[in-house]
């Protein structure tokens, strides 16, 4: 399980776009600590565009010790080396350490919008995250991010399915090596080879354009089709 | 080099937050396609905080085609799965290829907020990046995913570029284009396409196959002789 937990956070549009991300990447655990403008708050569900309804509510702290109580290794997320002694992750190596915690409850926390975390909340955290920015241009905001966070924690998450491979018929060598030799023939006709002795690294090439791209059934035929377009005319005349 | 374009982008907002995030991660090739409000816009200053400032001007272009002429393997995201025999990536699985291809120039096309990209963009785009996301909660605005990407690309930033593949020159997107212009207009001719409603489609198929497998110059120049030496043959008779 992994907590995200917003650090006093000012705007309810940022509560919102943090829970849109959550939900986004398969995260549903969200705790917020004394927020400011109160809790349930207007622009935060205005933003948060649904997410709200598929997750449980949030959790609401006076203090960051409440918030962390049954989580067992946290994260905290900074923008700037502090002067403390803790292991310091990237996003990636985090999502990477968090998953070998099995069964342990992660917590990753982030500052508020204007300052980010204080010194006294990162104190509580076992190890800090730092998401790599162009140094001249480094501002990231709350949402982007909690964004950011979950995107890494939804590499090892089962909840997020990848995109699929397409079920299309792929073609067989077999009817690939018909159309090669019936184009071969054709450039031949068409007296495409000019140098006898060059044919043979001439065809090689032809034949790498059309076997390194994993050919459909459909797309053979589609390549027989304009073949037959582009020699049938002739034959037409 | 990585260009970020935008295709048809109907809010300022996203077009600002989208250079924010090209900023934030160090990318500075923002083009855009059509942008329904025109440009420059307020909109996508006031979201940026600054990012214009400290990036070349974003180019503006009438259609797709212009604005990816000098690249030389292009990603499309999507968040569905369409019916196209492409390759396949994550946002990481893409970097990485990406970084894979030192001295191409490589595009990341997005499409519009409401729409997406249609299949007729992606149809000129060599592979498919989907951020893979919770399937019952997948909406992502733009200018997240454009975040997404763009931290992505950034984790190979700092790192040494490996020794690599690829002596021969790849082909650029007006190279191919070119190509596929001549044979449509060829099969036009050869009366391919025998239903005109079913047109697009095929002519959509076909370009999918000969840009999803990367063609060098040498190739297209290849794909040229071949297209003459089965017409010419038609116009020597």
């Amino acid at each position: 399980m992994t907590a995200i937990i917003l650090c006093n956070p000012q705007m309810g549009e940022n509560i919102g776009a943090a829970a849109r991300a959550m939900q986004n990447f398969g995260l549903n655990d969200l705790r917020l600590v004394n927020p400011r403008d109160g809790w349930p708050n207007e622009s935060a569900i205005r933003m948060a565009s649904g997410a709200f309804d598929s997750m449980p509510t949030p959790t609401i702290y006076d203090t960051l010790e409440d918030a962390i109580t049954d989580l067992h290794y946290i994260f905290a997320t900074t923008a700037r080396t502090r002067d403390m002694v803790k292991s310091c992750f990237t996003p990636e190596e985090a999502a990477n350490e968090s998953h070998k915690k099995t069964n342990q409850n992660i917590g990753i926390l982030f500052g508020a919008e204007r300052t980010g975390l204080l010194n006294e909340e990162i104190a509580l955290a076992q190890a800090i995250i730092t998401i790599p920015t162009n140094p001249n241009f480094s501002s990231l905001n709350l949402g982007q991010s909690v964004l950011l966070m979950a995107y890494e924690w939804s590499k090892h998450s089962n909840q997020v399915t990848p995109a699929v491979e397409q079920e299309q018929t792929p073609a067989t060598q077999k009817d690939i090596t018909a159309f090669l030799k019936r184009l071969e023939s054709d450039l031949e006709e068409g007296r495409f080879f000019r140098e006898e002795n060059l044919k043979p690294t001439m065809v090689k090439n032809i034949q790498n354009i059309f076997t390194r791209n994993n050919l459909t059934e459909q797309e053979v035929r589609t390549l027989q089709g304009i073949l037959s377009a582009l020699r049938g005319n002739k034959t037409r005349k």
